[in-house]
């Protein structure tokens, strides 16, 4: 059987929630990644020394049977540097959300006001602590990460030093600024290495497609295949998984968020073998990511097996992406 | 209290379905409508003049306490002229949908060629049945009106006798094709003069406002309303109001359709007030498709009320568009 063997993947964008979801979603995280960088959004958000120590202990306490590293992220808001300097030993990174804009986001920055931004930024650049962004204006919901753009230049140009991270990139314009920027980088998720709005709105309405930013046009979908497949050494993969129970996601006002954390080394398996890129999975899935975040996780080899899997139609109370469908690509040990 | 009254308000774009369905939702139709164009998308398609017949039957006799005309519409296939002689006493229309384009349309054209088309055409023109279009290609979903525009400038330049109504239009492309060919024409829903893709994914996805075509970008509902509310001579009202059962749309596929027939009037005037347009419904929403179609309704008014009206959660199975918010107009009548 052909296999693939991938050291250390890493996951650089990931909703473990909290509570019973967090409990049942994490050991699906741990079982294929050696760390995953985890999101803030929480109610309250991650926004204090405590904070971020409880729920790192809540996760590990979810994942006891496998080396997991939860690589822990602040919600960002205009904080002062003798803070920064008290947390900065357990966190990677800092993420920002403009206000409103996803789940939870409603504590997130309302206007980018770059003086009033500066204290932070520069302690964070001291302090080696990169700024994560959900890059979308609260536009029209096809424009919105692109009208953002603007705000990341004008965020790389102040802060040559801030190592700035596009999240969850899904136009062509997002790609494009990757070369303009020597200090913006972008993760990709799976699914928008596979989905268009075609596949959320298309044919029938599929909510379990359906994410922000939403899956965009054929355009940029390719634009994304171009630097995931190369492994462009600016980009990561980050899953942006993100689960919802079924009856939130089937029902009359269906959450955003796209659960892939349990499929997602098999999808990157079947697309990268499907373009003759295999060999290029490492560096997206970790070695960019450990270059770039300057992170070194212990050694874990995770190794898939060219066989049919048929994706779950659900992980506990989650519908995952593709739930039911076949693919060509299993984890070992993974029926 | 400020009242607005209707003279024959006509729906030129109308799925009543068959069975249950058809006797819970005509009489909604029938209570504010005098007529309308009914679709002939049933499972088999009405394509023979017996199904049109019994169909119609049905129709009458699911309203029985209303005058209502139904509009009977044939499924487009390549008919010779001698069946359309046969039926042009029993139908109003015929329906053309591009193959597998939105709900039960399988049986449709799968290639616009004009040779194989023209017999067809021609005996309409003579017989005077107009062509009523679902103009989509099938494209990315938000391009395939827009892709359909050569298919209408090859129809209409080809057949410039032949009466063409662009269905359901949603685009700034389809408005702008109105003024180009004398023999194109259009219907215009009361939701593609409210919503926007921001409305069905731009915040949690909103099943009960996906339909086919998809709600477009702003510059194009801004287009939309600008042909509407001057009532342009070739623009009449269709509501396309397309029941599905609730379980049907709160799914992991929901079906494509929005349901507006009962509320579509109240929102047209809350629509058209807000404008300060009131004085064009009347021409949009009956003058305008009796001129176009040459169909003459017996009399019958439907007054308006300007009060709260709080929008069912549902009638029978379906959940209706803005299903309980309150408006400001409603129907004599009717709480």
């Amino acid at each position: 059987m052909k296999t693939h063997t991938l050291l250390m993947p890493l996951d650089m964008h990931l909703h473990l929630r909290d509570g019973v979801m967090l409990e049942n979603i994490a050991p699906l995280t741990a079982y294929s990644f050696s760390g995953a960088i985890v999101m803030p959004n929480l109610v309250p958000p991650v926004s204090s020394l405590d904070d971020l120590v409880a729920y790192k202990e809540r996760i590990m306490a979810a994942v006891p049977n496998d080396y997991f590293e939860p690589y822990m992220t602040l919600f960002y808001k205009n904080y002062d540097r003798k803070f920064l300097e008290s947390v900065a030993d357990e966190l990677t990174a800092i993420k920002l959300y403009p206000a409103g804009i996803t789940t939870n986001s409603e504590g997130g920055v309302s206007s980018f006001d770059i003086e009033e931004m500066r204290p932070t930024l520069e302690a964070m650049i001291e302090l080696d602590i990169p700024l994560c962004v959900h890059g979308e204006t609260d536009g029209f919901v096809m424009d919105r990460e692109a009208e953002f753009m603007s705000i990341y230049e004008l965020l790389a140009s102040s802060f040559p030093d801030l190592k700035i991270i596009m999240e969850h990139i899904t136009t062509k314009e997002a790609v494009e600024m990757l070369d303009k920027y020597d200090n913006l980088y972008a993760t990709i998720t799976v699914h928008h290495l596979l989905l268009t709005l075609d596949d959320v709105v298309g044919g029938m309405m599929m909510p379990h497609n359906f994410c922000k930013p939403i899956a965009k046009r054929p355009e940029d979908l390719d634009a994304l295949l171009s630097v995931a497949l190369e492994a462009h050494p600016k980009v990561m993969f980050g899953s942006d998984s993100a689960p919802h129970p079924q009856d939130k996601k089937e029902s009359s006002g269906c959450a955003a968020g796209v659960f892939t954390a349990p499929i997602a080394l098999q999808l990157l398996c079947e697309i990268f073998e499907q373009y003759d890129k295999l060999d290029n999975l490492q560096d997206f899935v970790s070695d960019n990511a450990q270059r770039i975040y300057g992170i070194c996780p212990e050694f874990k080899e995770v190794t898939l097996e060219k066989r049919e899997f048929v994706i779950p139609k659900k992980y506990s109370s989650v519908v995952p992406m593709y739930a039911g469908q076949s693919i060509n690509w299993a984890i070992q040990g993974v029926d």
